[in-house]
């Protein structure tokens, strides 16, 4: 990092909360008047001059030029913006077998992206794939290399952000494993860890389709089930870390035991793994996701069967997100949206059947979510850390 | 009203919203200095002083004496106080066979209160049973009739705080009631319509046990089961008007028909009826709730049953809420709690099985709300509406 990065980074991090309000709206709805900025953080005018000057001096706003008439920069109804090259953040995503990371401004605008296959998924070897991608990234932006301020890095099941640990991840087979710390010596930047789906939340909620929507859940589908809620203009983290875990309602069968360990949850059900295990049963031998996908295209009644069970499941589970926690739509995303023809209708049904009164209005829309805009969410994580 | 309330009204109904939450701020916090105002708020101090000034010269609040040294009121450090008895609020609690009312001020410390018994719960009635007991609360507290700003009433259900309307009260049998627009014409004063548990949870996150918590959940067991949620400071109220709705969960068996039509709904099979029928058909007569906690108590094995598998359910159902929305605490009321002890073990055991990962953390606590805590968060959400 450079001394001009660490002079931005410590100017953004030790703003008082007024700054830090005028920071993030600047961030996400950039271009925005001095006026505006007041009207929505409930800043007097002043108080939001006082709070962008320091950040035009380190570069990391732009103001309008000196006005002519009285000489002062800052005229309130002018706009300001954010030097999205300002920094350069990096974002990773890390998967069972493969880890995808990409290199952002502080638009969360991919600069650069690379992918790693993993050979295995224990930590030493999900570390080492890491400090490969983040050297290919370095080098791929070259001079910019410097302006690098941190690195961001989600992970699927129970993470403590404040400590940088994954205390759970059924997905990897990690059990308290501090990659925040594992990371953080060897990387030489700051490392900002995060639940996957809580990140892609953050990332929609600044700078995606959660822009303008008072709340709304993330709800992924595909090998794990989990689900971001974004309520009340912020992101929900859970008191103790743990939020969001759709994939562990206990609305399936008790009978069926969850790679968690619990019984009766959703991904015991309705993952990826529960429905290939569904068809292989019908049929006798080993079925993958790919086969079962076409299967049930061709009006295989076993894939078919294993397919509607999903999506009843997945739809209850939303119908007792959406009664909990009321948001005004439900963003389906994973891999497993690739196959939505598979689940719609009955997810939709089952949604119906379950949602309270006034609930059911709730809008269900579907985001192929790339798996960089996964590694995109970490990124953002890492530009919100710096925030708070 | 009088002139002078109002005013008052007219003055916090109209403020910026920097102004709203100063008022917020001093009404939930008083005494507190214009210092630690500004600290929490984000705003700057001048704005403080500046929010402060009309609610001092409008009665609302009370500023330490003019300072010796400069003549200026309202040296940052004097702390400044709620006037609690500048408005008087109604709180009413609406339920099936009795309507419970409360005047309070602005701290929501009861005045006096009263109860009137329903004949029947049809609109017509519950209105008439409205107009008395809101004028024997006004012939009560005398001279101070012309201060009572507001009047908030609460009812079980999908509750449209909007327009007034209970879209769908199954306790009440109720659909499309425009109660707000029944009683605000023949009050004479402004009208705010709640559901019950987010006007309890309103009250405990102002005045109450929520206050500093970051986040919590109000489950309420009993004849309905209800739940309010405050997450990251604010009360969740749902982007169409509906959440908490954790007694229609979907986490029942799917044989048993809630009265609200739906199948498998956690009051089907864990509310006070839901137990009374399974005790009645243990015993082949009918048995009401007093008789089944009697059972229950005396080791009757039917009993013993019904209350297990109510509280397995309602276990499993704040697991639900947990693993998605991470409270730091889930306070337990409603009427069903004065029996918490044939719950409680198989409650916990249920919760623990389900909760995920450091979600389990999360404290399970009892309150035994009174009818007139019910009340007065009526009277809360009537304030909290005139800060809106
Ligand atoms: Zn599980
Ligand atoms: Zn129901």
């Amino acid at each position: 990092m450079d001394h001009e990065t660490a002079a931005r980074t410590t100017l953004i991090r030790s703003a008082s909360d007024a700054g830090s309000k005028v920071f993030a709206t600047i961030l996400t709805q950039s271009p925005i008047s001095r006026i505006d900025i007041a009207r929505q953080t409930g800043l007097s005018q002043a108080a939001v001059t006082k709070a962008v000057a320091p950040l035009v001096a380190a570069g990391l706003v732009d103001a309008p030029p000196v006005s002519q008439r009285d000489g002062t920069p800052g005229r309130p109804v002018s706009p300001v913006s954010i030097v999205r090259g300002a920094m350069v953040m990096l974002g990773i995503k890390v998967n069972v077998d493969e880890v995808i990371a990409v290199a952002t401004d502080l638009s969360t605008r991919i600069l650069v992206d690379e992918r790693r296959t993993l050979t295995a998924s224990d930590p030493d070897t999900v570390v080492g794939a890491i400090l490969e991608v983040v050297a290919s990234l370095s080098d791929q932006i070259g001079d910019k290399a410097p302006s690098i301020a941190g690195v961001g890095v989600s992970v699927s099941g129970d993470v403590d952000t404040s400590t940088g640990i994954v205390r759970e991840s059924t997905l990897m087979g990690w059990t308290d494993v501090p990659l925040g710390d594992m990371l953080g010596e060897r990387l030489g930047w700051p490392v900002t860890l995060e639940n996957d789906v809580h990140a892609l939340t953050v990332g929609e909620h600044w700078f995606g389709m959660g822009l303008g929507t008072a709340s709304f859940a993330i709800v992924t589908i595909g090998r794990g089930i989990g689900s971001g809620l974004h309520l009340n203009g912020e992101v929900v983290t859970g008191a103790y870390g743990v939020a969001g875990e759709i994939g562990h309602l206990p609305l399936a069968s008790p009978e069926l035991v969850c790679p968690c360990g619990r019984r009766g949850c959703v991904e015991a059900a309705a993952s990826t793994g529960a429905i290939e295990s569904a068809v292989s049963r019908a049929h006798g031998r080993r079925i993958r996701i790919d086969e079962a996908v076409r299967l049930a295209h061709a009006g295989d009644p076993g894939a078919h069967a294993a397919f509607r069970e999903a999506a009843r499941i997945i739809g209850t589970a939303i119908a007792t997100l959406v009664n909990l926690t009321g948001p005004e739509v439900v963003i389906i995303g994973g891999e497993g949206v690739s196959d939505f023809d598979l689940f719609e209708e009955t997810l939709r049904d089952a949604f119906q059947a379950h949602a309270f009164g006034a609930a059911a209005r709730c809008r269900i829309v579907t985001r192929p979510h790339t798996f960089q805009d996964w590694a995109r969410g970490a990124a953002a994580a890492a530009i919100q850390s710096l925030v708070r």
